[in-house]
């Protein structure tokens, strides 16, 4: 099966990690394409980025259907565009916001989300209300750093998201935390070392979920919430996006 | 006070109608200009929709703030956009389906949402959810309409809604009934002397709602969820959306 | 159109203080008319003063649709005998307490209250949970301050409010603060510039609110949870209030 | 111990029938006192007359007070003036709508609601979410019944009540109905005969609940919610009120 | 009336204490009987306890019912075996969380449970959730205590727990406490005057809520939720209890 | 990796019907077990039939453990024991109703759940809450028939499924449809051709969820929820079941 995993900014080093924690747990026949929209926000922080990152998810899973793949992940811990890439695409797209929530919920009982930036908290908050979350997780933890700290080894920024997710688990009661960051994708296994309690990754769980799904013979479903767009015309620089 | 009233659709007969009914019901000293954006779908049924609607509805908002509008109304009943416009608007940006139901709340029990189409079934479930609804919302009711069909005199499509509106009352215990769409702005009269409770048109609630707002020197919150974005280069075709 | 503000105390100099912020930001054509009960408790703490209050409440809005008013607002945050008043009221009657509220969701994200009272913490949850608010409402501080000090310039009343506000916005996540008590209906642009966030008179939201669905046309639904009192005898003292 | 029934209604007759039923269930050392206020509504249905019933609730507790009372029931299923009531009471102040949600919730799984009449469901759907049953409550049926009707013997009140139950246990898929008004307090034999499920009678179970408090040695919580009023004057015609 | 409380661990001290505390609080007419399991947990600390309680608790109804038991009362705050427990007995079978959050509700606005220890925590926020009390709970607290510790008069185990009572009463806003743990069940008295504000010991609770139903004619409803097992056979071990 | 399925009941047949499902899914690399408890029931139909299963479940993760399992499935709609089990699991152990939702709110929007019998209707009513998925499941749908109906070519079974699968998702407004017990494991298929939408079938949903986990080194959090049990003795005939 072959996964389409859409890092939603477009910064290209931060899509090779994702795509490399991707093909880390992927199945042997998984293959594994990693891609940034062609335009769009270098990161992406508020609801502003957000609407901008879902064309750009859109647009490569319009690309994807062409190119034949057979799932997508969205690689952005606010799930841009999910909804709208859900009825376009015949298989599954799963945002890793919400992989790693549904993931938590089955590996232990509440679970906190650690998010690099505050700008993301609002953002955040909306997704575990909508998932239906809101009795699992225990909270929402920020630190004030940016994602290229992380990538510096001089730098501290590793110890500082270690001492939110040990609070969240000591402070907060959470049983796991959410690493709510696609640009933390590889600190999974240095947190749950650190923390003795499980780190969850959304690329991770999202690219599992997908290869989940498809084993199943799952796709999105096209009745009521999701069915394909009713042909129309957009007009503008949007003309190429109208639905046939 | 300037008021632009932004159809997210580009129909722009249906941007006629939405600016007619806001002039309607403005106050004296309130300005209305209703646009269209210059690029996106000519009807809005479908996340899909939503999603390339929201970018422009952005765009208006953008050049709003130079032209120095003082709010915004969103004149689709999924309020597309809403989130994102509110980080870049100094003054308030309100949906009409939080206007509509806002305003139910207040001027009776539970109500009941009237959609002309189905695929905006799902649309309004979240935002109903989202706004913490779930408790006065009665029921969502639809019809097999199209827009345009409201407009053909001979048409029976006007019965058509005062019938499901007529049953939300009687038979799933709304107090008032919302006009699920924008296109259905100029019955607002028409049903609720049809059925004898109060029908409420969103894009006159929302105008009201902006007007109120400015006249308490209230604009949108710049901290936490809705501040400026960030400062970032977007790049390809959106690089003129950066924020600075 | 003309508004009878109801302050459901009996302190005269107060409800003088909630007609001058009602007519500060009225409309035009708006006729404010500020009144207090002709008996019941002198200010508002608790449940039991407010099943009093909500008697006064009644009985101003019983007169007031014999002297020809439109719409009415109930000047406490507690919003008592809101449900009653509706019953027998034609026009709109709206509540300072779910005014605030619906205007806090439209110009920002979650909110926090500040009352001047401990007593009156038991009562806002109960409009928080029955308005549908829970997600929205950050938190709900209370000083232990009287209305009066807050008159007094030599007092550091004032100063008490704003730290709590500031408290909201910054350790609670608030993008906004109401102002919980008609008292503080005059803080509104004092609060806010100093702590730089949207501070929210419900007084004068719920003006506002009362004049937007007096301008759409709607008034009070009559079809089920507040149709007409059905007439019925009332006995002894109350004989005078029982429904024709 | 000795426990007033309050009838929140003036109606003597069903105020004998509700004393009859407290008497039949009450435990060996009870004394049982049934009283309507002297003031107030002669039935309840809505929001209006629960206000002035919430009076006459209150008057009785303050002179059950003087009396010597140890505990209270406030007997229509709308609770009047159940909150300001504990505010004034040493002892424990049960609704019967409380009582029997809440006893119905331990011997079954999902409740329905029988209503006389279509003017009582907002007011209980407004209990049924405040007391946290929005997940229990399977239904709220109504019937057009007047409480006199279920007097007369030759009328079909009384199967027209079971069939509501019947319909709640078979198509609402309830456990147990809760007989929704005081005045069928005579019927919960009956009915749980004729449906072959528990019917629970708020009068009976809010005097077995606050038996239960009283054997227990618990009263209302004087801290928070329901703390003493703040003494204060009142004026006018409920000077006489004043908190001391 | 004949009770059975049963306690779902086997240390016969506690099984002691607990039916001394059911004995104090029961009506005249009123026969206790306290028991526990023949096998099982010797304490229950967490969801791998509860489930071998739970049987204990099944064996012990069964045997109830052919003993001619008219209810039971489940004496540990994780009420295990409740729901089984319901399907086989013809009476109520009362857990003492849930008799403890429902007497809560009726004599105080919010409450909180005190824990001995955490183990127990997500077993009460889940019950807290299944029961509808999410809005009532205030907070979960725990000591690090050992039941055995409150029996030692030299320790200061109690001390402790007062203090953590007070802190939810001071600090979290309750108005009363719920003593989490059946080993507390002579505390009630003490607590309560210590803290001024309710204590409420789940067992004595419970005693008075099945008295209740029994009295009113309940037993547990046979209709959806709770009705007889369906015959089987049960094979191995468990076959002495396949239904008939 | 090796996964233990677990089918709570002690019904061989429908073990190996289950087993065939799992190893259908399951990776290359894993290797399913599938077995029923040496002791139990033959079916489960409700919470006395859970409260054995959940020992069966119980006693088949220690031997897991003891055999070197990774991960287990439990294989009833009502997810019997799992809370309980996944405190004796190092890996994660994951039901099949719980992986059902979670999955199907991955590839749609709203479901609803097939019960072949009424008995299980409270059971995942409870679960459904537990879990979250109050906005997402729009119904849960019974049939009358019994497992072995199923197996028997002549029979009418599978219409009858597919009929109520069908009304699910045109009347009800599910997105998909989950098979709301083990023995329709083999329908899947069969159901999501005939309704042209999603069917999930729990077991092989789970197979993923656990090869999902396991392939992120995922196993149960051991902090809070889910620790190890505290050692302790159990007397009687559990005394074999004393965690060390």
């Amino acid at each position: 099966m072959r996964i389409k995993v859409i890092n939603p900014n477009t910064t290209l080093s931060m899509t090779e990690k994702i795509g490399a924690s991707a093909r880390a747990v992927a199945a042997p026949g998984t293959e594994i394409v990693a891609v940034s929209p062609q335009m769009g926000p270098v990161s992406i922080e508020g609801f502003y980025d957000e609407a901008f990152a879902a064309i750009g998810v859109i647009d490569e899973v319009l690309k994807g259907e062409a190119e034949g793949f057979d799932g997508y992940v969205i690689a952005c811990f606010g799930d841009p565009g999910l909804q709208a890439a859900r009825e376009i695409a015949k298989g599954p797209v799963i945002g890793i916001a919400e992989a790693a929530m549904h993931m938590a919920t089955m590996i232990g009982g509440g679970f906190s989300i650690i998010s690099l930036i505050e700008r993301m908290l609002p953002v955040m908050e909306h997704l575990v209300h909508g998932y239906g979350m809101d009795h699992h997780c225990r909270s929402i933890r920020k630190t004030d750093l940016e994602v290229l700290q992380l990538e510096d080894k001089c730098s501290d920024a590793r110890d500082i998201v270690v001492r939110e997710c040990r609070k969240a688990i000591e402070e907060d009661g959470a049983d796991s935390v959410l690493l709510g960051c696609a640009g933390m994708t590889d600190l999974m296994d240095y947190v749950a070392q650190e923390i003795g309690a499980p780190a969850i990754d959304g690329v991770s769980a999202a690219v599992k979920m997908v290869e989940a799904a498809l084993s199943l013979g799952l796709g999105t479903s096209k009745r009521h919430g999701y069915a394909y767009p009713l042909p129309k015309p957009y007009t503008g620089s949007f003309s190429a996006y109208s639905p046939k």
